[in-house]
């Protein structure tokens, strides 16, 4: 697959990529440092709502490979991000009722890369993922995708609870994994979906659990809290399928 | 939990824990060294056939915490490891059908840790694995299983094939994820089971099919080739929850 993070290095590099759209993962600024060129670049990291990160020049030097980063080096996903707008338009085109994944803070890789795995091999026409409070397109979660990165788009978005609003007026419905909720084999989960993921500690957040309209339980017999998220992810997206397949 | 993986450096301590029963996952032995002790030691890691592994001087001296490891150091689990009687007396215990899981080669230890914890959660009443070509319950294992090792009881076989041809007198059906088998939907999955999940690279192998009642799939719908290890696991397990709850 041949992926690597891309990282920028000095002003110029960084303000042309911000111009040219591209999204920038992370941005790591020289603290202190506050000249024009740097206020430019911060006022577009705001804009973004790329996390920013200042660090001491030591830090910098060692992540540095060109050795000129002029205090700024920002990281970008070798894989760009696609939008809600390009799943709804696969789904259409294959005429399937659109079948989204939102992930509501996956923090680790090995988990975002194989929910991603898990998303193409149950038909869904992409990943939604915020742009904050999560891990974004990394080497480790390409690796761990098995190559489903070139094939399922992901969405980065700004405000999940939004882009749900959004998507409800497309006609989806939402259902969202949480240990209080009904039993995912009693309810319907036929239709436009999105399926709600939350994060590996907090599950899914207030605010997003509020916007859903079904809470769906896994039901567990055991001793522990919880399956590991890319796990429960794969049970409730192969529960949706069933009932797909069942018509 | 606290689990870490114990030591035992020396030749008194290798030989009293084997003597007084202990599982030993891994035996490092100094190349070359041939005295009265070490070919006892050597001739219990035959009998139970733990793997060992002949390591230069440098090697041991650095893996040694006591310094003075005398030329072996065994690895062991702090975790005792079950047996498949105590499992089966488990579900017996419960009233219910046995429900074991059988690993026919994982080797990624967050794969092992995750299967465990999804085993704990289905209800299933223990993990098999074989003793070798596969990871061990090491300190890995255990975080990634989130408890679940303190509950679950996992057994190491020599054989897998022939724990299934016992299994089997007990009353046990086998059913084998592999792509070419029948949609897991079509199949019934009720009553005593073992499920067979395969090694990440290479499925189950041939042999521990030939020896699976059933084959089920997982049906798929994407572009790449497999699900991660432990979601198929998890899927294939949570199929047969709903099979046995809609009873």
């Amino acid at each position: 697959m041949g992926y690597t993070e891309t990282k920028l290095e000095g002003r110029n590099p960084v303000i042309e990529a911000y111009r040219s759209g591209k999204t920038i993962d992370k941005l790591y600024v020289l603290d202190g440092c506050k000249d024009g060129p740097v206020r430019t670049i911060l006022r577009e990291a705001r804009r973004q709502k790329t996390i920013v990160r200042f660090v001491d020049k030591e830090r910098l030097d060692q992540m540095s490979e060109t050795h000129h980063h002029q205090g700024v080096i920002a990281v970008a996903a070798a894989y760009d991000y696609s939008d809600v707008d390009t799943m709804l338009a696969r789904a259409k085109e294959k005429g399937q009722a659109p079948f989204l994944f939102i992930l509501d803070g996956i923090e680790d890789p090995h988990n975002l890369g194989a929910i991603i795995r898990t998303a193409n091999l149950a038909g869904a026409h992409g990943v939604i993922i915020p742009k904050n409070r999560a891990v974004g397109l990394t080497a480790t979660v390409a690796r761990a995708s098995a190559g489903a990165l070139n094939y399922t788009p992901v969405a980065k978005v700004t405000n999940i609870g939004k882009t749900i609003d959004e998507l409800k007026k497309e006609g989806l419905w939402f259902v969202c994994a949480d240990m209080e909720g009904q039993s995912m084999y009693k309810l319907d989960l036929k239709g436009p979906v999105g399926l709600v993921i939350g994060s590996e500690g907090e599950g899914v957040s207030r605010l997003v659990r509020d916007k859903c309209d079904f809470t769906a339980s896994i039901p567990m017999f055991g001793d522990i809290d919880s399956l590991n998220a890319s796990v429960a992810a794969g049970v409730l997206a192969y529960e949706i399928v069933r009932q797909r397949i069942s018509g």
